[in-house]
């Protein structure tokens, strides 16, 4: 596979480990509805390439992770474009409603990746930004980011994802309702104390440092228990605890007949690092 | 609409702006009947009335917010008191049913107002101060706020909605447990540091002000993107991931077609404030 | 009851108090099948003794809670080791899967304990001290407590309930699948500060000190509140509001029928103590 | 409670038994916005009328239950009305869905009623007359009873509860779609043959004739394991075995707290007959 | 397993095929206590047993499968008899919920069991007939069978699974309301009409010899192919449909993983009977 | 659109009707790989072709609608052949995985197609037949139609659907169980018995003459009628009554905003046809 795309730059910087970066810095990043085409198909791909278990993702330039939607393009073009015949309340309805689950299909492509996902934001981190990164499994960050839950001041209650999946990132209600209905910035350390990343950095290059760290690690251990691991925690969000413990029983009984689970054991009790194979 | 309430003093502060005061200081504020079925009754008009868009929620006097049901009250009159006819175990389950019933509707009227709701709590808040909140969207408070999950204190594992609210709340289960096991006070901190609070500020004074800041910045935006948004993160809080896709992107299609994301869109580009039709 | 049994202490350090104590110390508490299945036993007990309100959950020993399943007792019998006849893939397959629900049934009654359970950590706490801890209602620990979510890296995406409640526990998401997917340590105060447990002490003896000040306070309070408590918080977790609201009501309906609810009424209001029959 | 509505006849026509008839047979009892107000009205006071232990919904004259909604007088008042300010399609939906969650509540409480619903059809029987007879607990017709599920045909996919209960109702999907998107006429046999109802009599009287031997039945029965019945059967409906089963356990906990089953076994292992007690 | 019970016989017909009979035909196979303690308990070894691929659940003698619960036992012994201490109405809440979760479990092991079950009903099949065969995954009856659930008649709306197991039998609502909260009986040809039994037959012998016929077909197909369909189908009563795909895909991944399939495709081809190792 | 494939003939046999015919009669119409992904593009192309308004699923020849997967072909190539790298039990299982997943995604996109879809079943129509049906709204068949739930005896318990989906058709589970277990064949009239399909007719031409009535009689209703009525039935199914009021109420708010409630109204009143835009 080639990954090769206009403004998305894929690269693996050690074995195993997939980068994605965002490549339009000169636009802040912001999506056009190309770019979420692409993306989608980015993690289609990755999520059962053989030679990739953990992704990073990432974005170009020093001031923006991604401003969000490109609002000039979509005022120009795509369905809030006032193009096309005049059509009445509803026919208008279903058209957005196709249009609106074709692009929330493409960015759940990102949760749906098999492999686990971390977020690396620094700069500015609106609207597309939370959508995309409440989709990744791990969100770390620079000290310089900016996030915003963008919507209301484009004067949508939009979403593509965000008001769906920030009430589940166990993250207080109280404070992601102010920050939804404000649509106000919040920085790194408000994000770190509420939960929303997991750590910050001085710097981009500090954050992305220690992403590869961590996606190394990932990357050295037993696919099959890594990936069990995120489809488990993925499942349990959207289900009872009694679903979830059946689900795992199921699951559990194909995953664990790995040789994995022999390698492991032996180099635990032996303390001697073990190597897996493809998954 | 009238809005006149013996125990509730309902004011606007600002344009689209209306702040409910509980005004019993004299009794801590503490709730007999009627008082519930008046605050059901103001929420119901507060969220279908096209001058509202916001609402703050306060009480009256320095000492408490509301130190919950009067229970003085209560042991005289109601489903509680000892009077009328001896009944078996089972009719009498079927009587406290009803009433627990109408008790819990009423309360849930402040989370059914289209409207974002902002608790400001100070002093003495237990009980019902509680079961009331976790209705709102947004809770700030006063520096010297004493909370407390009374519940278990009175003998009852009562609940108009505490016990059901507050682990959705996504505020530690470990504390929520303790908290409500124990009926021990917490204070504004505490309260802080678990997320169950936005922002404490040192006086109720200051944290009125702070409430009607953020009620006028609320009240300048999109009201259909305001109430829509409000609506997805109450829906997504009940629902998977899944279904609250599909519920946006039904929401939306409709949503979408309001002149407001035109001015919205443009007022972003051209850097000028939009102003927004009543909803 | 005589709750005697090989691996676990049982006493009861005040009245109505409970405390379960496990007890391998010389190989770290690890756990083999038996132990399961003891300890099953005795949640299943004290669950329905009379004589008990509360129970805390602790380890014998200074080095550790428990270090999780015992892998070289685990890699000799039990359903992982290479023994009995060659099945194909499905066979294999079913008969694990009975003994993983077997497991997780057994972990579960932890949780099922109508009593509240306080898990008081220390030392090394990996694996299993999540999978049991996640069951308990408030988890303390010590400052020296070494936590890890064990199962990857022993090859597994084992799970006997951590990957399924440990989401349901409302602390941060990217932070619960970081510490899932690397399987590292972590300490205390990140322990604290996430939310996980709700208190840290200076040493196993001052957090069980506190354990068995707080397993008294909840015993000296009406047990059917304290029961209906948690029996409602814990139903909330798996439900809806409007399903937990439902059934708070079909269960209050009997639960106010009881005489605790006046005594407690009155001693509030005569500013006395009361106490409580037995339940 | 007096029971006088302009266009229904609430008689009580044997002990314990309730009769209420849609009495505008000149229009063949067509709805106009008044008349589901009251209906609503009237099965919220029959549901907690302790005179009451059954509910008969019937219909005035020989040529309709009802032809559903009175189209003439929809397209002159109400929501679907051309009157009031021109609004944006957003602000229209606004309104639309206050006004059918409205719709749709008062048309709920028949399903809400505490006491079995007894639905009796005859002639013409569209639209509104599916919605209403789908929230009723057994449903019997005459042999010229004309059903149809009416909305395609005035160009609504309305659905003031059919669309969502229908499929509840335990009837063949292949054939509910059929119906649901044909808008075709089907009669008793074919309701009969699908299990739409229970049952088809010769002409109206014959119908009530039986439903009140039926009622009176019901009426003899203890009320606490008639209604509790209702309840679970409701419960069921909408929620997993699991939870079902878990919510018989906490309602019959109280509900085996009463006189009657005492009686009621003895009446059984003596062959007399038992009388119960109001509820 | 020796599978020696006071009450019950448990015989092998045919090879894997179990046969459970009810055997206390004196009075009229009623159930007391330990008689659905040793049922659970047959289950529980049936379904673990790898020599049983099917089960038969009948009962002795010509005049009843079961009167249902013997009620003269229950009104002098148990949870319903008048002994022990008085207590308020909470604490018997509890002790009566404990209770009736204890047989309901007792119960529902007749739908864990792994293995099909097929229930073949005749003469008086009342109450705990209704609960035990809606467990079962068919339900055949010889043509002098009399059905009636039982419970409104004894006073309670009792239920250890009936109203929550009969409306997801897919049988019509609307009769399942009428049986229910009537108590009336209702015979084979009723039974067979809305589809709770799948076939009548002339006697209790003919329809004993048609479930041979149908278990030995059973016990000739692949025990992993039969043991997973039925998995499925229990898992996909009670979950979405996306939740049912997403279930059968993990539990597949294991199963297809047999010699089984193979063989079976291999037989298909060729026009040969296959054998299927035990599981 | 062309919608030319090798194996499918896609007509349009009336104005807005689309009639899909499966074209390998030669093999019985078995299924090979290229064929599902072929007709799940296929419904996704019709789905939003605003020439089509409803769509007939029929197959060519008189012997078979499908004798469902070509084992022949499954077994030289595809998941189940026996090629490719020798894999352990986990990486056989993520592979099985992910290939069931995209055969149940194809197969589900006759369920998503927005369009009605009627089923026309005749001659063989075995394991696929029912999978790909039960995704239809509605089935009718010729009198010669011989089904069979074909999975259990090709050693599978398999599922691209019918395990899922039966179960929610509204058809008894005792029958659906027997034929889902045995495999047995069932006949038109048994079909039409239980409600698995709507109507049988004498001849695979009859049978397609009344779905080509029933289509046209569809296409002239107003399409958005017509496909919300399919939208809510479907959402129903999966969810409770008061989450699919709930949902009604927001796509009725954006439906109801159609120049077709208009001109439908007038048409019933003045007695005249009306026609509808596309959508």
């Amino acid at each position: 596979m080639a990954y090769t795309y206009n403004n998305f730059n894929v690269t693996f910087p050690s074995q195993y480990v997939a980068q994605v970066e965002i490549d339009r810095p000169k636009k802040l990043n912001a999506f056009f509805e190309q770019m979420w085409k692409d993306i989608a198909k980015i993690f289609r791909e990755l999520s059962h390439d053989p030679e990739v278990r953990v992704v990073i993702l990432t974005a170009a330039g020093d001031r923006a992770f991604t401003a969000g939607l490109d609002v000039q393009a979509a005022s120009e073009n795509g369905a809030l474009a006032k193009t096309g015949p005049v059509l009445d309340g509803a026919r208008k309805a279903v058209a957005l409603r196709r249009h609106i689950l074709e692009f929330q299909d493409d960015i759940t492509e990102i949760e749906k990746c098999e492999k686990p996902v971390i977020a690396v934001l620094h700069g500015v981190s609106y609207g597309l930004a939370i959508d995309m990164t409440t989709c990744c499994d791990i969100r770390i960050c620079s000290a310089d980011t900016r996030f915003s839950v963008r919507e209301v001041d484009i004067g949508l209650a939009a979403d593509i994802g965000t008001l769906t999946r920030l009430p589940k990132a166990n993250v207080p209600m109280s404070w992601v309702k102010e920050v939804a209905l404000t649509a106000r910035d919040f920085g790194a350390e408000e994000a770190l104390r509420v939960g929303f990343v997991s750590a910050v950095y001085e710097s981009k290059a500090a954050a992305l440092g220690k992403a590869l760290d961590m996606a190394k690690l990932l990357a050295s251990k037993s696919p099959v228990a890594v990936q069990t691991t995120k489809q488990m925690l993925n499942y349990s969000r959207d289900h009872t605890v009694a679903d979830g413990l059946a689900q795992i029983a199921v699951l559990n009984a194909a995953m664990l007949q790995t040789k994995d689970v022999e390698d492991a054991m032996l180099s635990g009790l032996k303390k001697r690092k073990a190597t897996f194979a493809k998954l």
